[in-house]
């Protein structure tokens, strides 16, 4: 097998189309990690998988559920991509610890502990105060272990996802943030956390989500790979992959449910404001999978090998979907 | 009105029967506190709600639903029990604030914001760390400020309880628990939680569980008197009243269910232990409600007068239902 050029983008949550589809498939992505579930019960996923299952049929010649790394293998090799399922909440699983096996029946891979606020598991990054993963959390996280479902932090706060790296037998991973050295934001990383997941053998997709981003929609590509490369020299260059949490297509209403599920009556404007409650805007680089192009031009300026791009963006996050049944 | 009488046990838990509608009416209840959700989402609580209608039908000599403390006034009459209904968890609303007012139009009076473990809403007393009230813990007690739904804090940790204290904009309840100067368990609270719950108008059902007593069930009736005695020094006697936690009747599979629910695959013991499995056996002054009666003689040994007996043991709760949608 050429690992040389797998390219995997581990975070998408777009208003899904065949345009976006063929745009992934221009890009060359063999794989792309979904959000299907921010703040729905079980029986919710459930429509949403019976969804995907309709673009599945529906664009067979585009995409086709991914469900192990060997589906990126085939991806590869049919030029599609293989689309692999996660949920930002663990929602989905309500106070049953019995439904973890269910989601993954359903072929969830990965599942964040909490989306922005506290959960049953864990505390998410926009509390006030973080208790760390909860007695649930534990035996959850021992589940998902025993099960094969990634553990991902990327909306956790800082002792939660600390506590998550520990407590997992396995490596967890944080699919869309970035190190907060480069952008101080609620939803960024501290060095310590990058550490502490590269340690224990975890991945970071790093995100081209304005609100994560140094200048925001401003950012420059080579601030941006400056900060691929800073971080490679903290944590090792194999921890590091692209999440890129694109929201494509999407009306505003989205955002807002995002961020306000039915937890609130006040409204909350997460990474907004009152005064900005859209989706921001890409930066021009990268206002697409596209953007993968430039990505590996603006990584090999600042003096990344050909291997090394090739890690970066997609080759860690293989290993990583190697990893997950061993 | 007469308010010299009113007996109130502001929280029972027991396998409902004729024979224990029966001795509740012997011990003179005018009103008990009943609870009908631990870990059950709101489809649950509706079919428990159906089985308690089917109660109030077969039993309406001895029983009826109690919605404000009009019932009260109207059970003492006529000499029935006003069943008041209440969660120990936040459960049955899920992540939807909007289920509040629907468990208020069941005619639910006081919801736990958390039983042992982390809710979404604050911190169990049995987690090890405690993040005080939520994001959304803070919007829901607006809520059921809102719409008279009393906030609950009896399993709740030190600083959740603080905090549910100054953010509820209405006094709030700890319906069953005791003093931890009395005895030490992680059930009972502090000092620090009596005098801000009283400060603020706030009422502590004082308990008779044997796991929340000294000498648990061989505590003696001069003991629990004696400790009612100073707290009533502590925090003021119109802040005290009784929520027994009276258990009777159930198979030990249901304290195992109540401390376990669906959120572990390890066997989690609660108060008990891997070799004390079972409900406590209750201190034998204190077998079912008619020991409401032994209280009344040992609350006077211990120096209380006749008024003041009757305070704690129901005019205060009382006057607390009548502050809940004033």
């Amino acid at each position: 097998m050429n690992l040389k050029s797998f390219r995997i983008d581990n975070l998408q949550y777009c208003n899904w189309s065949k345009e976006i589809f063929q745009i992934n498939n221009q890009a060359k992505l063999d794989a792309i990690h979904v959000t299907i579930a921010y703040h729905e019960d079980f029986n919710e996923v459930e429509k949403n998988i019976n969804i995907w299952n309709k673009y599945f049929k529906e664009f067979k010649d585009l995409i086709f559920h991914g469900k192990t790394y060997k589906d990126i293998e085939k991806a590869h090799k049919e030029k599609k991509t293989a689309v692999f399922f996660g949920f930002q909440n663990c929602s989905p699983i309500g106070n049953n610890i019995g439904l973890v096996e269910e989601i993954h029946k359903l072929g969830i891979v990965f599942m964040q502990l909490t989306y922005n606020n506290q959960s049953l598991l864990a505390t998410g990054c926009y509390e006030e105060n973080d208790s760390g993963v909860t007695r649930m959390g534990k035996e959850v996280i021992k589940e998902m272990n025993k099960l094969g479902v990634v553990v991902d932090m990327s909306h956790s706060a800082e002792k939660s996802t600390l506590d998550a790296i520990k407590i997992s037998s396995k490596p967890i991973a944080i699919t869309h943030a970035n190190p907060s050295f480069w952008f101080e934001a609620k939803r960024n990383k501290s060095n310590e956390i990058l550490k502490a997941l590269a340690e224990s053998g975890g991945m970071i997709g790093l995100s081209l989500y304005p609100h994560h981003l140094k200048d925001k929609s401003n950012c420059t590509l080579e601030s941006f790979c400056e900060m691929v490369a800073k971080t490679s020299d903290l944590i090792g260059i194999k921890h590091i992959g692209i999440g890129s949490d694109l929201c494509i297509g999407h009306p505003d209403s989205v955002v807002d449910w995002m961020r306000n599920g039915k937890w609130t009556k006040t409204k909350d404007y997460g990474e907004g404001s009152s005064s900005d409650v859209s989706f921001p805007k890409q930066p021009i680089w990268f206002e697409d999978a596209r953007g993968f192009k430039n990505l590996e031009d603006g990584l090999k300026k600042v003096g990344f090998k050909e291997s090394e791009v090739n890690d970066i963006l997609g080759n860690n996050w293989y290993n990583f979907y190697r990893g997950i049944n061993s």
